[in-house]
């Protein structure tokens, strides 16, 4: 059994403005570390790629911000997982494909902390995975709350971070991944 | 098509204090509300009950915490989901059950809004089924996060509904959701 790093939606389209004021901007180096530490030990780095069909997004397909960042490009020989909702294993064959590869270890990465990385690190510890998700290598917006208080991206990143550790993950920053890989 | 009333977890070990400081205590007043509209109309009302398989767990099977609360007691011919994680769609025929009676709607309640509801709110919004996710019938507690910062429960179920609200689920207070159905 083996580990799989998987990075969520590393797109060029969260760039725009349209999403609002984002936190960590150290997200793509420590994504890129990740990446590189996963290729150098010769492990699977698995991509998914957001295809939205919201109009307005600047995810949508066949427009440069689907593109992925330049410090999350694939290169060949690695999977790449599209999906239309938040949870990369919701339409796709991502739990397939683990099973079939003997992966029984995820360690999560990408954008953003609440929505897409969120939900899916929720089902990979609730379908069975070990479940690894990087602090420092996520981030996400600012939002609006429901009784109107205007929430930083660092204050719904952090609390989104405390719901998630301990029960769907364990979650440790780049370096203590690092160490441990 | 028709709607159904989703009621997560309403379970008295949630009264332990295990879990720490809950807020909401108007949470079960109004999951009662919501029972008892959906039995009026003639809807589904369906309960999930966590068996949890954690050894420390109040809500593990077999012991009083494990029993449904007084206000979300189940009646004959309610169905009722057993599930051991936080989703209710995991290691359950709930979405099959959910096509094969034509039910395309879900408001969901419960306990608690960051853990369980949260996780089970995305994958029915992500599963394709209209979801609305009602502010004051679920409650959470308070959490610590991985900067030693402590969140009180309620900055934890705000900034989650927040997160949850528009993305995964329309989220109304209990009056609107009476009002709408």
């Amino acid at each position: 059994m083996s580990s799989a790093l998987l990075v969520i939606d590393m797109q060029q389209g969260f760039d725009d403005l349209y999403w609002g004021k984002r936190n960590n901007p150290q997200c793509e180096t420590n994504v890129a570390a990740l990446i590189a530490a996963y290729r150098k030990k010769g492990q699977a780095v698995i991509h998914v790629q957001h295809m939205s069909v919201e109009p307005q997004s600047p995810l949508r397909p066949n427009q440069p911000g689907n593109d992925f960042k330049p410090e999350a490009l694939p290169i060949a020989g690695e999977k790449v997982f599209s999906k239309t909702v938040n949870s990369a294993f919701i339409g796709t064959d991502l739990e397939k494909y683990l099973h079939a590869n003997g992966i029984d270890e995820l360690v999560i990465c990408g954008l953003t902390t609440d929505h897409c990385v969120s939900t899916s690190t929720r089902m990979a510890g609730n379908l069975g995975f070990k479940t690894y998700l990087v602090s420092d290598a996520t981030a996400t917006f600012n939002r609006k709350g429901i009784d109107g208080r205007e929430w930083s991206a660092d204050e719904i990143h952090q609390s989104a971070l405390a719901s998630l550790n301990d029960e769907f993950a364990e979650v440790l920053s780049t370096e203590a991944i690092l160490k441990l890989f």
